[in-house]
């Protein structure tokens, strides 16, 4: 998975971000008393969002979310688990927000990785990377009629990690030196920025005001 | 158009549930104190937006929206005839729901085969005839800053219906019994279905709530 | 630029169109308080949104704007200098205005023209020009959550000068006398009609309201 072309084995860690991602969505819904149809809509948009924006931007069509029939599994599956055992997702949703920050370091990297195999520039993949990592949940929150968490400024840190591993990724590429090993070492370094970031509330800093200012 | 590929005959019933979508758009922009370009953009968007996700997704571009002037020309008239007649189509809104569920019918079935001629797997022709079909009622309600009618718990069923039909096709499609009679009949079931739930007022189930649970 | 192949040359009015729609799109995201992340993704969405959906519809990937990456750069140069100076920014919110209004001119002519090379007809390729044009700007206010500019009835004419350029486009090209100087005169004509539409608080109408009607 972390050199773009998913084999066998490699798809592991992209279904495991799809999982918890997928689980991510389907509370929303059912906190904004949605119905069995907006839990799995809200549940499919978080897990795949940023995969088909991703590639449908690459022009690599039909996005692997449809090109294989598992990746759309996944989610219709955790919405059924949230649509049953919904209070005890609540109650783990700490743990829910540490493998929510594990999908955005795997997506991240995986995101900006293929985005470089097609041969866009450094800062294109890593925006690319980004936009794949967070862009799921954006929709999510489109459709939820949500401002969205990921500009809000109470929320924690959640798109800087991701371009600071984004931009570790481009770098390493561009020195001949990104291997499989260091791409999954950037996606564990956007992860512990992430969980730091919830554990010390780190925050985005917003427009400066100054003094005198309007 | 039940076999994807329209023709000089074929792409009657695609226009005409492009009409009833186009017509179901514009309305909510007069509601909502829209000017024109409001109206027009919620009536293409609502008519054709399911089709062009699909086409946009299966990397069928440009999407037939776009390939056809007839396809944008039909959401343009209806646009005006809406400026001028809404009064009268506020008073047929029973009747315009039950072309739009002739519409929803008509969608799933040619986006399901579409995506089955692209070679997708069951499940993602499914899902993605469910998509074409509800698309652009979705996108008519995120550009009005509506709550999705899709998954509102007091919204009758409607892309249950549609789930329903697709996986009617599917079926007939493994089973190399697909033909457009059987199409057509898939499309009738999908639009008797939603009748039915507008009469009867059937609603989709919420998450559920167990006793003693949070 | 005009000819829709950017060259060494021809990229500057894109650009400067970027810059504006970019620096349009940034003040919003400060004055609902959201944080740097925010003030990226709306600047990066108002600037690169209406062209990235024009090339996904004419199936043209990647996307100029992930091409090449100088489109990139630009709005993220301009967050910056949002998020720094944005008290002189609102201070010369007039000034912004008219650029915003070269932008619309520039990108309904770039889009209208670049939809024609594709082989669209006259139709489509007048739709596709204006929704290059104001597609950045709804995608910006549906990822804010305000009800797009486009279609408030308290907002100038927007949409209907780039229909009114766009339909000069296509009926210039049709008559084969289309020219880069006669596509700026047309970008030139947008321009001056948005501006007169603000000098004058041109509104575009509403649903007709009949006597004795619902």
């Amino acid at each position: 998975m972390l050199t773009g072309q998913p084999g066998a084995v490699g798809t592991a860690p992209d279904l495991v971000g799809i999982v918890v991602f997928a689980i991510s969505g389907a509370p929303m819904a059912i906190r904004r008393d949605f119905d069995i149809v907006g839990i799995v809509m809200l549940a499919v948009a978080t897990a795949l969002g940023g995969g088909i924006i991703r590639d449908l931007v690459l022009g690599d069509t039909p996005p692997v979310a449809f090109a294989r029939w598992d990746y759309l599994l996944v989610p219709l599956v955790a919405a059924a688990v949230a649509f049953v055992a919904h209070p005890e997702l609540q109650r783990l949703s700490l743990t829910l927000l540490v493998f929510d920050a594990a999908g955005l370091g795997l997506f991240c990297v995986v995101g900006t990785v293929k985005a470089l195999e097609h041969g866009l520039s450094p800062l294109s993949a890593a925006i690319l990377g980004v936009i794949t990592a967070v862009g799921g949940g954006v929709l999510r929150d489109v459709l939820a009629r949500e401002t969205p968490a990921l500009v809000r400024p109470d929320s924690e840190l959640y798109a800087v990690p991701a371009v600071v591993g984004a931009g570790i990724v481009v770098a390493l590429w561009e020195l001949g030196a990104y291997s499989t090993a260091l791409g999954l070492a950037a996606a564990a370094a956007i992860f512990a920025v992430r969980c730091l970031a919830l554990r010390h509330h780190w925050r985005g800093p917003r427009a400066w005001r100054r003094v005198g200012a309007a």
